[in-house]
């Protein structure tokens, strides 16, 4: 199944998705599930969408104001460069780096990702993201998929100066407007194995990343092991994996984001997020 | 004013502090500021304290179970090493390095510290922080202080073999029992000025850090200026504002806490932050 969340003006809907329309998760059931979390917690994800393919109110995808998949996650937690590039074989460091993003800095598929007059250098991280369905502390790796709810595509775009402001990322990526989040959760029984799924990023159309999910130093069973030995993990918890060479800064010439530019994160069975930049407000 | 955060049972309260006693905020009140973060965002602490003081079941200091000030804070920003080392003349870097704490890691003045199985190198880090009062983004450091609804003791404490992890300190900072926060909320008025404030850190009673925030490379209006270029600042949101030399990893020989040791987190106008060690779960 695929599952949105979006607004409907200023009130937030979430429901299943069925070919080109999403049926909204009606009224009645939101008293105990007001959103994607909260029916990700309760396990109930079959009988919301059920409910909701029954007698949910329809809107067609095309005109969908989309939200983040997740809009309050308890944690985001990010992985930095976890690919292998082309040809290295010097092996993986001990542990993967980890940064925190702010749920505040998340927008949905096809809202706009700002820029900041702060900052000259906007890049672009299309990255797996992976929602955490069972709560647990200290998963075994070989039960770690068993914890995840679905999957989506998110963009880990960086103000790359703030980033290198100091040894620590956290400022670098957490201006509001740069952690884009779907459009789509993907249960995990539709995606299967996480560990083989094309990636790309492309901007305005042209390719500027492109691996397998199978390229990477940490896999998404190393990371939720590894993460879970120190922080329990909630449902709804949101870990994102990490991206592939060919982000802006370290091509030559760099690449950076302007206003009007476009940036699309596609994944293998995940889909297609799609962002337009926008000028400063 | 101070305030403190605490619990009765299974049953959350917070009040203002008279002397030796506690005024838990009454249930009638409840309904609008349930908690000492909500009573901050409505500019409330006056109103919710007088009518504690009024007609609020007492509670004694000597016997309270605290909670962390601030349970449930929207982001925890801490930075790392702040102080000028004692006779370092070599200037401070251009910007402060900063690192997140998740809530679920804070405990409250008197809860026990906890150690982990997964670490050999548990370290304390004595630092002031910093509560918000009022919101913002872009807050001019002239304007800064105004921000700030009051200040707390914190203890930083660390998993120091997995901050070193790798180059993001995430890890190290959020095993659960390790953000000891407390006692008390003090007002901004009560303190006056942040950066004339004598700190000291004690473990069983011998004096393991010991200086002034006038110390500080980065001052709490710096970092408010700083952080809220690129994030909006919430009422209840908590700075932490990094700790002076002493702390146990860089000592010869090395100091790193076991089950039963005491440390004291002491702030000039700010109060006396208690926590025992307690041996892994």
């Amino acid at each position: 199944m695929k599952f949105a969340s979006f607004n409907v003006g200023d009130s937030a809907h979430y429901g299943p998705v069925s070919g080109e329309v999403i049926h909204a998760v009606p009224d009645r059931m939101r008293g105990q599930f007001p959103d994607l979390k909260s029916a990700i917690a309760g396990q109930a994800l079959e009988q919301v969408a059920a409910a909701a393919l029954r007698d949910g109110t329809p809107y067609p995808l095309a005109s969908l104001q989309y939200a983040p998949v997740i809009a309050n996650p308890g944690k985001i937690i990010c992985v930095g460069l976890n690919y292998r590039a082309h040809g290295d074989e010097t092996g993986r460091p001990d542990y993967p780096a980890l940064f925190v993003r702010f749920a505040d800095t998340q927008i949905g598929h096809g809202e706009n990702l700002t820029l900041s007059a702060e900052s000259a250098m906007f890049d672009f991280e299309g990255e797996l993201a992976v929602v955490i369905g069972t709560p647990g502390h200290g998963i075994a790796e070989a039960a770690a998929l068993d914890h995840i709810a679905g999957y989506a595509c998110y963009n880990d775009a960086t103000m790359r100066d703030w980033q290198r402001h100091s040894s620590q990322y956290t400022a670098g990526k957490n201006f509001p407007g740069t952690g884009a989040f779907g459009p789509f959760l993907v249960t995990a029984d539709e995606v299967g194995d996480p560990s083989q799924l094309a990636i790309a990023t492309r901007v305005d159309g042209a390719v500027m990343q492109s691996a397998s999910t199978a390229d990477m130093l940490f896999s998404v069973r190393d990371i939720i092991a590894y993460v879970s030995r120190f922080t329990p993990l909630a449902a709804g918890d949101v870990l994102v994996t990490g991206t592939p060479a060919g982000a802006g800064a370290g091509r030559k010439p760099p690449v950076f984001l302007t206003a009007g530019m476009v940036v699309e994160v596609e994944i293998e069975r995940v889909g297609l997020l799609r962002n337009v930049v926008a000028a400063v407000q």
